[in-house]
């Protein structure tokens, strides 16, 4: 180590030589787990091993608070690891946690105490952000440093890569719960009427349209999509509810969880958001949908339910989306890679070649193109009564497969 | 028709060779859908088509209403039907209404009018209990008809079957779910502690205690599980979460959605139900796992989140169970044999022959024996620490499959 500021290129190829650099190889999964976040790992481990055998990987727990509080282990080398290939959950712990200017800084000095020249932490948009905070903060203390980004979340919020793993098995499992809810209601319009779900995504609403894939014509569930990109308006939304349930004889409406009405003020269980918090942290009882199931409730008159798809989006294995499985696992081999070639300052990416038969490859962007940026749904893809765009459809197909509507009895 | 009381064998007899008996035959699905009840109705249809092929199947619209009311149409003979097999919800209509003594004899009026003499009902406890006042009615009137009952419940409350279609793919849904909960939940400890999820089930456990399944240690999720069969007792449970909690960092409770406490009294998100009831019927906003939720976040100080686990339980087609989907339209197929054969008064069963490999086949009951009762869950089956008897889980293998819990990192 000098007080030079580091050279990257020279010093890239001096530590690969050496192998220095890569002796020791942390990583940390980052923020709410996925179906497929530990098929990321396991793919990064795996490729570590076969490229770098007698490097160490290192596995930090419970993500950035284990990073902040240098809570770290080495992960066995002999043990098999197949089975993160399809467990949900992220095996090393995930962790919430803002890093303040100082909690970077020591975070750079705890993998310093450790000399660990080589990072890889899997997570969404505010985990890029902190990367790129890691590794300017690296370069400043002159600590040789890579870091590198594995994309994960199921918002799919991300610039730069076509999808994030994780989202395509949270779309299969809301497009199916959907669909079939939708059936269940249909069958039931004699006693309840309409039925409200609402799904993830707290600033985007990718998630939310993929619960139109299975629907071809107005009259199939889900009948209203409410995104965050669009601003909510109860009235209107009653209007057609009521039009609808009169048409139809009962509507599902779906909801994004980050609802946001026409002051552009997120919407809670208790009508607008007031900010209020519970000091004990989050108990979710209830969100944007059971406000509005019951204002359809109150003020039509009719039955209403609230479904929240809640953690099972994120987790559901018997909604794991094989290409899901596959690109979280290739995804995972590439930042192992990228970190083998001594690349820094980089997420990898999906590169959507070909829509049909779909074709796929992984890339890398720089932090700075995707830190603190969301990639919001292109609300113009929400068509009216809840059908979605068919280049929104193809988009999804590779993920969820076939998308066969139900069908209806035809009696005399 | 005559005023004398209608002979059983002897008539039968008559009609079956006249074929008079079997020229128009109605089917209704009553109360709420499962996953398969739709594979019953095609085991149903198909059957008769094989068997009488004059035959004109009448679907009765929404369950009771529509016997009531009368509203029924001819299914269309052309029409394939093999979607049925793996559609959820009631493709008939479903519906729930509880009928007076006059409204048994409106039925029966309303059949006569249509001149049907066969009827087949899918439905639970208390369809048994319709279908065997209707038959009484029937008889009382001096007019022909034969009752079939299909036992149809996710609940799986219905005596003299081994259990009931619908379950097994609501146990899957069941199992997999709190697996793939718990370690999302394992993961997350870091700041949150406490899933309370809660599960069907209105007076008996069967489906809560599905949740076990995965389970083979005390460590793995559920660490919790409270039926209807035992009094839940508040304090003991705080008590143990709190244990647990400490233990282990996490807790995942499971509980029916029938939860009573020591007095037997109903408990629902409100605290004990005082039996307030909503004009515009059902809105469920959150039920007795809300309440256990709220009452563990502010007693213990930890966060704590609900999860209902909702109508996906008896609708979601990723779960659906192949032997459940084959037990069904067999237990359609065996309610049109009976009727063709002249029974009535009897409800489908399913027989269990041999646990591993597993062997069944169908039977039938006199209505006498299931109208009217409820089959318990064996509390004694649920030991300490949410775990399961063994005897529990063999019995649930042939629907859920192999019964591999989730693994640990080994770590250093």
């Amino acid at each position: 180590m000098t007080d030079a500021a580091w050279d990257n290129t020279d010093k890239h190829a001096d530590h690969q030589k050496s192998g220095l650099r890569h002796s020791k190889i942390a990583v940390a999964q980052v923020g709410g787990p996925t179906a497929v976040i530990n098929g990321s790992l396991y793919g990064f481990i795996k490729r570590i091993r076969q490229l770098e055998e007698s490097a160490e990987i290192i596995g930090i727990h419970d993500g950035m608070s284990g990073l902040l509080e240098n809570r770290m282990s080495a992960i066995k080398p002999e043990q098999p690891l197949e089975w993160l290939r399809a467990q949900p959950g992220s095996a090393l712990g995930a962790g919430r946690k803002s890093l303040t200017a100082e909690d970077i800084e020591t975070c750079v000095n705890g993998l310093r105490d450790r000399d660990i020249h080589a990072l890889a932490l899997a997570g969404g948009n505010g985990t890029m952000w902190a990367c790129r905070q890691i590794e300017l903060k690296a370069r400043e203390l002159g600590y040789e440093l890579q870091v590198i980004g594995i994309p994960k979340t199921v918002d799919n919020d991300i610039m730069e890569t076509d999808h994030t793993p994780g989202f395509p098995s949270a779309a299969k499992f809301v497009a199916h719960a959907v669909r079939d809810l939708g059936a269940d209601l249909a069958s039931m319009r004699s006693f309840e009427q309409v039925r409200v779900v609402e799904t993830m995504g707290r600033n985007v609403g990718w998630l939310a349209a993929a619960s139109g894939y299975f629907k071809q014509t107005v009259d199939d569930a889900p009948h209203l999509i409410y995104v965050p990109e669009s601003r909510f308006d109860l009235e209107k939304m009653l209007a057609d509810v009521a039009c609808i349930q009169q048409r139809l004889g009962y509507c599902l409406i779906v909801v994004s969880e980050g609802l946001r009405d026409c002051h552009d003020r997120p919407i809670s269980a208790n009508g607008i958001n007031n900010g209020k918090q519970n000091g004990q942290g989050l108990r979710a009882l209830g969100g944007v949908g059971a406000y509005i199931a019951e204002e359809i409730g109150e003020r039509l008159g009719v039955s209403c339910r609230y479904e929240n798809l809640g953690m099972l989006q994120r987790c559901a294995s018997l909604a794991l989306s094989g290409q899901d499985q596959a690109e979280a696992e290739a995804v995972g081999c590439k930042a192992a890679e990228l970190l083998l070639d001594g690349h820094t300052g980089e997420m990898v990416t999906i590169r959507r070649l070909q829509n049909t038969p779909y074709r796929w490859e992984t890339g890398s962007a720089p932090f700075i193109k995707v830190a603190g940026m969301e990639r919001e749904f292109d609300s113009a893809c929400l068509g009216q009564g809840g059908l979605i765009a068919e280049s929104y459809k193809t988009w999804l197909a590779p993920f969820i497969g076939d998308n066969q509507p139900y069908k209806q009895f035809s009696m005399d």
